[in-house]
């Protein structure tokens, strides 16, 4: 039986991808051999890489002076590149606080200039993205930094800051699960192993023009450049994740492209919230406007019916709801390949749950 | 048909792995779930990771003074992150130069240090490693930097240099193919690619109080003690290629360790290289004192018969054969997984060829 896993990633992968690489593992269209035991200078692995590039391109409409890049080390390794690249000689750049995550990539930034701290939802136990037009953004930073859905405290960015600086956004957990517009960003990125395919792969959205700003101090795998000008080849890349990522965006084409998953999302995700919302046995510490379509966080009355929550769900094949060990409660991770099915069961076992222990 | 793959890397992977890790792609030990799928910190991967490593300590022989590593990035992230670790301040490393990888190896490390050529080979177009009783080796290094195995040339160290400062070793292309001595290194490393497995994931083998050099400056993501200290676990590391990594140590014990599988390698490259010396037709480029037993690189009477070779091989199950771009010639990659039954059809291709061509 298939569990329908609601952990926050590695994440479940749509059942067609993995029934596809699972049928195509060990002869991968007639070589005889194994995708990931094929050269990546190969015929076949070079088509893969390209197709990959064109599909992201044309569902997210991305333009020709923006480049995509495959780059190792997840988002953690980009909260380092990040400043290494782009931030300006003597200059500074404003990250906005909305969690750990966040945080995270701010204190990477510290070694390589200063780090302004534009806006935070900290002293609220980041409930909510802070209220956007309170913000006072400076057209001289370097950039401006926002993590666009935080998977801990379950929020997400609604709308953008609009900005002179360059806006970057951490869409590790969002995205391609809505539709939005890349011209508004200088660069976005995200570890694929939520959205996208499995980890071991970050997809870097990078306006072209800002891969001018690298100093030449920058090692050679740590400049934008490098990606840009190889086409993500100057050495061996992640093969087999980016095969993996490369079946995930044609599954996301068949499904329709980023409108129609966006309303699948919003389905699965308001359904979600009404049934916690409509009882006084389960309770969402989110701000209404700042809730994340993609991680529903939510506690029940007390830390002995979540572990039984936890526990009896599991039994039930529905496994990952444990919510993140920092903040405790239950969280729902309902990415793109979690099917609404997957949620309606969760809400039917919810209701069974709420009837048997309210 | 399974096809022999000679290529350089990514390279075929033990046919039982390959076997293996299909059969429980979508479904890993009764989850529901393909390891893929499953969180990092879940039980599943944790066991993985925990056993890969004990594993590997095993074949290897690793003492507790060492840490083992899984980072990503490959070896031409090691190529920044040993300079960025290891240099002293104000100090210089020496690296021996035997080709294009000891040589991008090199031009990392000046950005962080003075790099200085203890030995090359390039005088001779690489077709050797320069004798080591020549080197004049300086203890004031920082670190001593050697390619054990080179896959272009088909050059391979044979022995190793004694020396005072550390012995760093890129090993991506004969780490565990043979016995050694981890003790004689500060460092090992290598791409998994070749004798390891999927690309997306380097081990570093490291003398843990060597972690202790890095400046405050160097980013969590390349410093070594990150790894170290959260066994490689700070982020969400490449959880599927370290997986397919563990099964290849599994098989590697079921042949019987090291010894056992050097001694298989010593007679698939003899073999080789006796059909290559015993006629006029096939010429080995490289200085018998230095060939290597991973890559054994020939060449026929001209270009033409060498793509006809290449061509001819591939229609009879054989690919990759192509000698790398910037050398020309033949080349076949017998990393581990290549079983002596490979070798064996290369060679009655290799003597029919002649036959008929020579």
């Amino acid at each position: 039986m298939r569990t329908y896993n609601f952990s926050a990633g590695p994440a479940m992968l749509p059942t067609e991808v993995m029934e596809r690489a699972k049928e195509e593992f060990t002869d991968y269209k007639g070589t005889g051999c194994g995708l990931m035991e094929l050269s990546h200078r190969g015929p076949e692995f070079s088509e893969v890489i390209a197709s990959v590039e064109s599909d992201m391109r044309e569902l997210m409409g991305i333009g020709d002076d923006y480049a995509v890049c495959f780059v190792q080390g997840g988002a953690s390794m980009q909260f380092a590149m990040i400043p290494m690249n782009l931030m300006l000689p003597g200059g500074f750049a404003e990250y906005a606080d909305t969690g750990s995550w966040s945080a995270k990539a701010a204190k990477e930034a510290k070694t390589f200039g200063e780090v302004r701290t534009i806006a935070s939802s900290k002293d609220t136990n980041y409930d909510r993205i802070p209220v956007i037009r309170h913000w006072k953004p400076d057209a001289a930073a370097s950039y401006l930094h926002i993590t666009s859905n935080n998977t801990i405290a379950g929020t997400q960015y609604h709308s953008f800051p609009e900005v002179e600086a360059p806006l970057i956004a951490d869409m590790s957990s969002d995205i391609m699960s809505r539709k939005l517009n890349v011209d508004d960003f200088g660069l976005i990125y995200a570890g694929a192993q939520k959205n996208l395919g499995p980890s071991g792969v970050a997809v870097v959205i990078i306006r072209k023009d800002l891969a001018e700003r690298t100093p030449d101090s920058v090692p050679t795998m740590l400049r934008y450049a490098t990606y840009i000008e190889k086409q993500s080849m100057f050495n061996t890349p992640p093969t087999f994740a980016i095969y993996i990522l490369g079946l995930v965006m044609k599954w996301l084409k068949n499904k329709g492209g980023l409108k129609a998953i966006e309303e699948i999302n919003d389905a699965k995700s308001e359904a979600l919230y009404e049934v916690i919302d409509g009882a006084d046995f389960y309770r969402s510490p989110v701000d209404p406007a700042s809730r994340s379509r993609m991680n529903v966080v939510f506690r029940l009355p007390n830390e002995e019916l979540e572990a039984k929550f936890v526990a009896e769900a599991k039994k039930e094949g529905m496994s990952g709801l444990k919510g993140h060990r920092s903040v405790g409660g239950i969280r729902a991770s309902i990415y793109n390949a979690m099917p609404m099915k997957g949620v309606e069961t969760l809400i039917d076992f919810m209701n069974e749950f709420q009837r048997v222990n309210g």
